[in-house]
């Protein structure tokens, strides 16, 4: 992977960082302008956040998620990560590398749009619910099956989206995942991408937010580990509804 | 129909089922993140889950619904079925079997990812909700007439398409069922597809979800007849907008 | 213009009210599940109407509205009304003829599918807006200067559309009507149509509907003469920013 | 720049204040139907009053924004602001000058469409604010710093939509400010254009508004140049992940 790849990522990664972490904060804290604004809205942010990513990253196939480079590592009809890219381990760690760097900066960016609303925000539980995900109703294995359901959808069909190939580009991604959040993000609020939740909460720990309270660190494997399996089975599957003779 | 494509039109079904019956579990169940998110937002999610189960179900040319298979059957402006599969009663029993398998796994998806809600939701008619559809008033002749236009709206138009090529994609179909859905699904909610209904109907009859209520066997058979209907009347009235010279 | 393109956008125009109609519907009677759905909702529905619309329409070139219709025919840059439908009064009476057929069947339909919410709806005012447009504040002067806005700029931009190729299609015309309704649609309820709103208010006027009242005939000429100036105004002003050498 | 091209980003730039600011007046003012809207629908009527705007200024490269013109200049990677229209002092303060004709004329038609509900809503700082935005919590350090990173976000990605070639053509960037809008917008309003806050606050400082209160002058410069610091940034980093060879 080249240096510039490798920036291409960490900037892309910091955009879907950036811009997620953003639509969160406007919903959830005190005194923004979108206060109280819904799900939905929480939904097509996190999806543009992934548009704007897409069009940074293009240099290194836009992974922006650690599930989505497993997955294709493990497909067997995708051959390499990113076109000039090899599918080996040294690849591999240097995007999970660029993916950790770019959601930890896009997560203190996201706090120091929204500084002043941090330090009106009486809940502390609110100010960590801008950095990282959590559970509805907190249960180790029914909170791993969500993110595993949530995250196996998003590489099973961002794998088959060469399956019809369409003008859509950076928005077919983009829409599937406001579809993911919207259907599958009521239990667990949907990391499906595991620096998406780890990046921010490291942020959450060493930013000096006032008032903020636990990073609930007994949580963080979970967002982790659910969208890493959700990814393989994602990649492993995908071959079976490939169709060979599509075009990209 | 090959094995692959009948395996891509059950996993492109199943996709549709998870994300569609997902989203109204995630407004409808007690404590989801979603709960309360409004009619657009399920609008939204069943779009959205009809543009994953497309992209998935390319091999089957991505029917996911048996009144979009019967209203290409009786249109005469459609060869086959999709490239490859031609247009007869055993090709039709398959989509048909591979969608109800489909729309059952889908929904025992639904179920693992809102478990907990399931077991946390008081009332057991929103229960069945997230599987399957309900009359907003209940009525034999209305209800059937609604269905029927909801469904001969998405068969015509989805006929239609190749009238005005886009590079949408699998983005057309989904947009039209948001429409669909915000325009005509006040009243039943809007099945508009047989096995969307009967497949998770079936799931919630089976399905050990606790304190579940009658699976409401009495209305089931409205959501399969209606759509059939209205798909057979977009079948046969397309041709009547048909522009026979424009490419797909 | 052909019979073909006759029925093709009376079929259009028909889809463009039974969903447009249906949305406000869903949002405004009682008793159905979109209730309270929010002006958003609304737009969508509409905007999505025309997105059905135009697939059906092909063959016509989908004006939907006769303002279109007048808009095209002013503007020097616009050959013909669509290929082959050369512009003269025959053909534009031929089109408004079509629309207004197909606006008083839409909005019989919409009825149809949501026979039972009118019957239990108690406010007349509520029916009535199912069907047409009403003013917030009641203002001729004012009301129309709204109407011509909003319809100045559906047609000028529709006009430009070939100044920007781009692979959206019908998504275009229909995310232009959602954008024109979230932000002109306030104070008239944005007809932007003339026949969109005559032809459901002569629907209304002879359906049996249960408790209707006044169908407001002293209001109906607005939505009917703002729509046409504004559409003259923006088929004769387009040219200003026509890109002669851009490919439709 | 041509006096063609001049009309255009005119053009361009009225529609989107007119449909901006549009938005903002039907959810903010009194008796309005999208009273209430919600800061989502505030959200795509700004991303679609984009959407209008760059179709109607092709002839200028459809900037709309003195952020992204700014952007462009310092940007390596470009050659030009437009096919035909060189990068120099004299062109940029053209773009300028069409930016702020533009912005006042879109103002003055929104105050027009909506005129009865200026007249009937009391509060004068709801009538700023379809004007012009202003912060939450007021803090020049901060709300500069918010106003320099979504605007960063705008030129940085619509610099990289060359990255990835996608048939979304003006889509793409109108779904980047839906997004900006949604995730950013929380703390200041997102002006992320000089023109887009200042033309408007011009306008409300000459029209005879019922009951208007002060322009806030003191606020004025922030969102000029707050959106011109981020658009350099955005135009300076961007190399550091532009694709070469894609082609636009």
């Amino acid at each position: 992977m080249s240096l510039h790849a490798f920036v291409a990522e960490t900037f892309g990664t910091m955009l879907l960082l950036l811009l997620g972490c953003g639509v969160v904060a406007n919903v959830a804290l005190a005194k923004t302008k979108g206060n109280g604004g819904g799900f939905l809205m929480v939904n097509f942010g996190w999806g543009l956040a992934v548009f704007a990513g897409v069009f940074a990253a293009a240099a290194s196939g836009a992974h922006l998620n650690f599930a989505v480079t497993v997955g294709l590592w493990v497909n067997p009809d995708t051959a390499t990560f990113a076109p000039g890219i090899d599918k080996n381990l040294g690849n591999a760690l240097l995007y999970l590398l660029a993916q950790m760097i770019g959601s930890i900066l896009g997560a203190v960016l996201t706090w120091a749009a929204y500084k002043q609303h941090f330090d009106e925000e009486p809940d502390p539980a609110n100010k960590l619910g801008v950095f990282s995900t959590g559970p509805a109703i907190r249960s180790t294995p029914w909170n791993l099956i969500t993110e595993i359901i949530g995250t196996f959808v998003l590489v099973f069909v961002i794998v088959s989206f060469g399956n019809t190939p369409s003008g859509l580009g950076p928005l077919a991604v983009a829409l599937l995942v406001v579809g993911i959040g919207a259907s599958l993000g009521g239990p667990t609020g949907y990391a499906i991408n595991p620096n998406r939740d780890l990046g921010p909460r490291i942020a959450h720990a060493f930013l000096p937010i006032k008032g903020k309270g636990s990073s609930d660190w007994g949580y963080a494997w979970i967002p982790v580990v659910g969208p890493i399996v959700g990814g393989i089975l994602g990649g492993l599957l995908a071959p079976l509804v490939h169709v060979a003779t599509a075009a990209a």
